[in-house]
């Protein structure tokens, strides 16, 4: 396959592995991320590395002045970040309203005007509890609105290859990729290093714990996830 | 009829109309207006100013970031306007891909966030030919994809009241509602009055014409109009 290909790279394991997956697959992969006054906006100078890796184009697209509009803990200095499991009730205070189809609106509109054959992103199985905008029926809805929304212009075709995966069948397949795992961040509080006790940290935890894959990951509380997932088998 | 109602708000006519129309119906009209890097962004002032005598709140968010990326001649300074009627095939230039899906899901997410009532724009009958993304096929997948990318969120109800309005339709009732037709802003090319040769400008000054409502606006041209419509009924 070739052509150009858009793909929204936040800097973490599943979208750093669909650009892998992808460049091997012969596309000429564009990074495309973006700055939301997201907290862990370190995730963005993550992503610049990995498309230096890839030796690929990356875009930055800054649409703060709409974060700080959202109310969600991601985008505000108020609150704090929830720890625990993603399918936890707490974890819906980390919900953005309708980041996906603006992430994924601006994605296929650059990737329109620049004649590119795909526009993907990394949405999959274990986000669908938590954010509705990472479900297959609005990756569907989406695709039939940007379709009606572009007639008469180029349309990038629109790939969620991840939306039925877990994040440990992500795992496997980075991880037969190469992806440099050191290089890619989850968690949300975006400090110095990985807390282990948010949402996306005790999944990427659990993840690698899961496929069988070392991680390389230095976490402040490195058993945490342990005590909230199921993994041994005994949590509640 | 109560509550917020953020009104997608280009300073032009029929945004302009829409927010009036909407403010008259008892709701507390929150405009938002986008930077996208657009020549004519002198409407965004006009935006400001007509939401002043509103006495509403106004929003600006910036998008140039975007708007630099996409490949259309209002987003450019390479290539000129082009003149003429709206249905003629240059008026693709115009088009910046996916620019009403991007507007529409900043303004719901910001609605979802505020809580409010409804969410409207302005799109209408005379843009469905050249603009794919004001069709009523758009405004019904639109709704859908947000129906669902909300899911266990606030959803504001989407209201498109114009989109099988004709723009003299649109000017019968603004001017009814009191509309300072003057302080509104169409011309695409942005200079210090209106041009009245762009596409906006014909379509503006003929939909006065065909509503029969004076219009106070200074073209550059003021009688290229008459020549690309049909409104003497001579035209090609």
């Amino acid at each position: 396959m070739s052509g150009k290909a858009i793909v929204l790279l936040s800097g973490g394991m599943d979208s750093t592995t669909l650009a892998y997956v992808m460049a091997q697959a012969g596309y000429d992969v564009i990074g495309l991320s973006l700055r939301y006054n997201q907290r862990h906006v370190k995730e963005v100078a993550c992503a610049a590395e990995i498309m230096r890796g890839l030796q690929g184009a990356h875009h930055v697209i800054d649409l703060s002045a709409w974060g700080r509009q959202m109310k969600s803990v991601l985008t505000s200095d108020v609150g704090a970040i929830p720890e625990g499991h993603y399918a936890a009730d707490n974890m819906s205070q980390t919900v953005v309203p309708l980041r996906n189809p603006l992430f994924l609106t601006i994605a296929t509109s650059i990737g329109s005007s620049l004649g590119a054959a795909v526009v993907a992103a990394a949405v999959h199985a274990g986000d669908h509890a938590v954010y509705p905008d990472c479900r297959p029926e609005f990756t569907e809805a989406f695709t039939a609105m940007a379709e009606v929304a572009l007639d008469g212009m180029h349309k990038p075709r629109l790939r969620f290859p991840f939306v039925e995966k877990t994040k440990a069948e992500i795992v496997v397949m980075g991880h037969a990729a190469g992806v440099p795992w050191a290089e890619t961040w989850s968690c949300y509080k975006g400090g110095a290093q990985h807390c282990g006790r948010c949402g996306t940290c005790v999944e990427r935890a659990e993840a690698f714990a899961v496929a069988g894959v070392v991680d390389p990951t230095s976490y402040d509380d490195p058993t945490y996830w342990e005590t909230v997932t199921d993994f041994w088998g005994d949590a509640e």
